[in-house]
């Protein structure tokens, strides 16, 4: 039975999700469409998203282009409920309610995938790997993924051979890892430790682990805020870019001693841990922007710890042996979905246009395609740009006959 | 009878308060000294601040000086309703809710006022004015001023001849001004606007009307967010100098039909009115950062709408003539302290030592100083300058004595 | 017979070798390795590179792992002539000085050509090119190509059916194309304008033409100097990135009217032409950062002038019809090069580590590469990164074990 | 007898003159109204400024207001040689040369002294002092001072009891000082740096010496071209403003063992020495961008080293006991004038007109004026402003009556 925590929040919810969509005119678009040509008629959809109010959007676009949707949460604490209830009251079948335990995340996912769906939508792969582990793969016939984490995982079990139908990797459409990677979590993650802290970033040293998608738009953000910007990194490419962008790049090990404030962006285990935590300053502060709260080891705080306590709203602090305090944000989980609301509207349009697109493309090429994780077919990446330009008021230039020409020559 | 919300939230209130502590190191400094030496032992101060985390933390240094504190708001909305309830139960007698209506807030100044005190804290003047306008002035010894607005205000009740006692210009010190209100309102500002819209800034038409300390911060941090960023003002140094830092400069007329975003900056009234909203695009956001509910003039909105609703929590829906909406933002009072928590504790730190020390100064002084709006004592300055970078760990060079002497010297 | 501007400037080319090799610690330690071993010991090079400072390292480092040189330019205005003199003393066949004429620079690279070369080194394309024309390709083993307009040609050349043997795309190496393309250009492209013009930049309107790898980096440079940049494209995906980037988008029309300065990083033709010229302001500055001289139509400023002369070195004006004069930098062709000295030593030497390691590749792989147009092993794109890191001093991170057995899990 | 380098540059000069001047467009429209008023008819005026293009503008313009001009240059190295024979063919009486000795110099200034002059117009105070200290001064009815350094050399002079004419310190204006040293001395002291070094900026560490309006420039453009940039300060309040605006502050003994490249931007003296030398890096590069070339200490570097010789134009290399070598730029003198070409145009446009009508004032008020440093009548400074905007095509808005009643009221 699908659950949320109040359905007497739906109304909230309308607002809610009425305010994103009015910031989301490149979906809004397909949705048009969608009511009119249903090209999902009679399939049934399951996901596993952020329940935030653009997933919403997402998701009734889909309902409007003929679909069912079973939807859970990609993370135990990022639904908004009032979203939920609303989505509840539209006719999703919705499974998800903030602050689930983790055996009822799991639950809320399995419920989706009893629903003997047609095709997955995923958020870090837990539903498409449980789809896998538990059977339910077989008569699935396809599937997206939204993150550099859950195609990372996909690919590892492509890898290992045990994929079972083809998944489209929209985390690599340009137009959403150059946009939502970048702006959006860049954003969403400064606006997180603003409401978690309320503390001055200017002036401040701010580490960010990782200088992919990410942590570049993070690096960024927080440059722009007026803090001092350290990198740290495994891939000397990536390093030695973010050296000539002018930030500081040193290992984390140095980088732990002078940090204010720290956020982990890498899509790796165990970046920050009880080594680096028992050299930080007094009164640090530890975030992370990856998908899976394995970044900032909360094991290794709650191991090493005397006490701890919850200051403010998502913002917990540790007294550790030297008689320091740090201080955890959002349990180490998405600090942009848990601590605020996740990306802006603006940017979730043009990912999730792409999921709407990749979906229908999956529809019509339902069969045909090889169980692997493949990439967003590039004339999708073009018409989000080309819609979004347009809905944002900006023209540009066109190639000329001339210059077609002239891009195909080779002569002297 | 002093007044708060709910006397209950007097806990969380105290978590908060030692949170801002926290990030206040100069402030607490004084604070230390404050409780051995009693510089203000005996007196009573009526203040009108907004009634934060970061004031609290002042309060009870003033407190720990040995004064007794009669606090009110300097706005209707900016009270934080668990602060008030901590500060009651530490012995201030405050009158202060969020959300009080305007005879309510006058009220509650004027119940400070009449409990006679030896000296006024004010932010925005209407403590002060009140004091001249009712006749409680001739018993106050001395003043503090907060802000840009309030101290135009009492240098123009100078200017009128009618200014009673001497009232220290805390806004114009250079550790306030370059500081609160440059980085504080810069961040707060986006931070407001992020709290009640999440909407993303990158690739915005971001406009700033005024280019002081204030604009200047928050044209900065617009751009760092990755907004295109407009800046309107009358003066024409501060034009040019908006222009010279690559902001776009033109008349409000103009960048009303090109902005996404609104935010005033100004000190004066009606720099957003009914001309300016008719041509603005669907969906503009209004907001404003000065002291004031008058810079965007929400007269002129109500006046010309057709209906309004509330989306979300301080964001407002107007309804125009010609079918477009715009939303105003914290009822058009300070977006930063109404939808956001104000400034950081680490610059309040800042504005407010120079607050404790000024009234510190008062005292000694008392008697001596004209009925003037009077500069914070260059010494000040320094020490509140000097205690900060010590406390961010940031050691700098002095001048060696061949250096002083060459600065000295004009020969050739 | 091998020529140059004058022999008796070989002393002053010397020193500026000797500054570029310092700033070059990458290529530096590859050329010692190659004085050691000799790996290309016997072989014959033909190269039409931009005889620079930099290329001279390069070309020493070449000779030392035992290669016989013939260098020629790539371009006719970019000779360093007094780097040309010390090359012709250390035994390179150098045929090339600053501004030949268009037959004296065909020739120069057909010379080099007729050495019955083993491998080529191109930038930009023409020496390949006339290798496929004039039948010198059937007994070259392997070469190598520079820049993205060469790519582009060869690729097409490919297309066609006509490539007869292995060219590595050394642009298209990260440590390539991410830093060269992006921070050399960007920095000495602004070089290029100051030289050549000592215009302000603050406050003006700049003009970029492309937002690919070298349109990115000067846009961000024109605004880190203070300018307020418009961006033209003609890539919907990449316009969007500009105006997330904070950028003002619109097309060359448009932009015509407004810029003060114009500079074009397309790799096309046309794309500042007669009817843009005609609508631009009184004194606007056109240059180029494309590789070849038609990206702004000098052939249509010739036309259409009424006048022309040179105010100052590198500065054309041209008095148009409408009574407005425009000024052309450095002929249109590539202003960094010609107005300054290209790009900065450090990021030449990460390119020309690509080149000298893929060189060394191609005589390892030689016979058993297929005549296509194939990326740079990535083995050298990181051990390029990393010597570079090395020598500035930066360490970095690397993946504990369990970190990657992380990654490659994807269970959950 | 006025003299100049060689005569035959005149007309290079010229064509330099001209395009200076088609980019100051205030000083322009002054010297067209004082071609038509003849303010300054029958004057004698003695200048020591730098003769660069802009500066011959001005004196041009003062010419056409009626003045006889006797101009010596304010730093031997300075002085651009066609345009100085430029202004000699004009009609002023030039006595400047690049690469003057220290007793030509003096002996140049000493010459217009001779001349009998009404009024000085001064950069850096040399020609005020000398006046003062040889007895001309009685004889003078006013003068300008251009720079920070030199206002405060006469403010000394002042406070010293003896300063004999009224000085408008033309620096102090807003018009001035926040562009001119701030956007002027940020650019042109970058620009000065590449063409002095061709090295890569981005990835760099860049110590900036000196918080001031100079500084704040400097750090600001060197952040603009990708550094990393390190803050050092004497005074707290600015070096506080420097770490809120995201730059690393510390003491000069630390900043030495980081740096790449440093600049001094202080006004004083000494402020790399010895001590800091033998610590820094091999390969260090040293500027100056104040006024005196004694805040990089030569003589300690003379002294210290083993050898030293010229590696390119402007760029010395010293060879230090420990086996280092660091490089000074422009002999230690102001960076962006002697290795580059000063301000651009633009900014000069400001600071010129600024002296163009505080000369104009001097007249008009002749014998009314205190023989103190007096700032620039603040209606000068609108009016520059306001011009400006004007040829920028930028308009501004203008308060409302409403408006400005507003903001002269006090009451609540």
């Amino acid at each position: 039975m699908p659950k949320v925590k109040d359905e007497g929040l739906a109304g909230k919810g309308k607002d809610s999700i009425e305010w994103a969509r009015a910031h989301m005119p490149v979906l809004s678009e397909i949705a048009r469409r969608f009511l009119k040509e249903r090209p999902l008629d009679g399939l049934r959809i399951a996901a596993s998203m952020h329940v935030t109010k653009e997933t919403a959007v997402l998701m009734l676009a889909l309902r409007d282009g003929g679909a069912r949707i079973f939807l859970s949460p990609s993370n135990p604490l990022s639904t908004q409920d009032d979203v939920a209830a609303a989505l509840a009251e539209e006719g999703i079948e919705v499974y998800a309610w903030r602050g689930m335990s983790e055996s009822e995340y799991f639950w809320a996912i399995e419920e989706c995938l009893k629903a003997d769906p047609d095709f997955t939508m995923d958020d870090g792969g837990d539903l498409t790997v449980m789809a896998h582990e538990k059977g339910y793969a077989e008569r699935i016939a396809g599937g997206t993924e939204e993150t550099t984490t859950g195609v990372l995982r996909l690919m590892a079990l492509e890898r290992d051979g045990k994929l079972r139908y083809p998944v489209i990797a929209v985390n690599n459409a340009e137009t959403k890892r150059n946009f939502d990677n970048v702006y959006g979590t860049g954003q969403s993650t400064i606006d997180g430790i603003l409401r978690a802290t309320n503390i001055m970033i200017a002036g401040k040293w701010f580490v960010v682990a990782g200088y992919g998608y990410v942590g570049r738009g993070i690096a960024n953000r927080a440059r722009g805020m007026g803090a001092k910007v350290i990198v740290t990194e495994v891939d000397p490419i990536r390093a030695l870019m973010a050296a000539m962008d002018g930030f500081i790049v040193m290992p984390m090990r140095e980088a732990a001693k002078l940090g204010d404030i720290f956020v982990t962006a890498t899509g790796n285990s165990g970046v920050i841990k009880a080594e680096h935590v028992s050299s930080m300053k007094d009164g640090a502060i530890l975030a992370n922007a990856g998908h899976f709260d394995v970044e900032v080891s909360v094991k290794d705080l709650e191991l090493m710890s005397l006490a701890k306590r919850d200051l403010r709203e998502n913002l917990r602090e540790y007294l550790l042996p030297n008689g320091k305090r740090v201080y955890l944000l959002a349990e180490g989980r998405l600090v942009n979905l848990v601590a605020a609301e996740g990306h802006p509207s603006e940017v979730m349009d043009m990912s999730f246009a792409n999921q709407a697109l990749s979906i229908e493309y999956l529809v019509k090429e339902r069969g045909k395609l090889p169980a692997k994780v493949i990439p967003v077919p590039r004339w999708i990446d073009s018409e989000v740009a080309r819609i979004k330009l347009r809905s944002m008021g900006i023209e540009i230039d066109s190639l000329t006959k001339e210059q077609e020409e002239y891009l195909r020559s080779w002569r002297i």
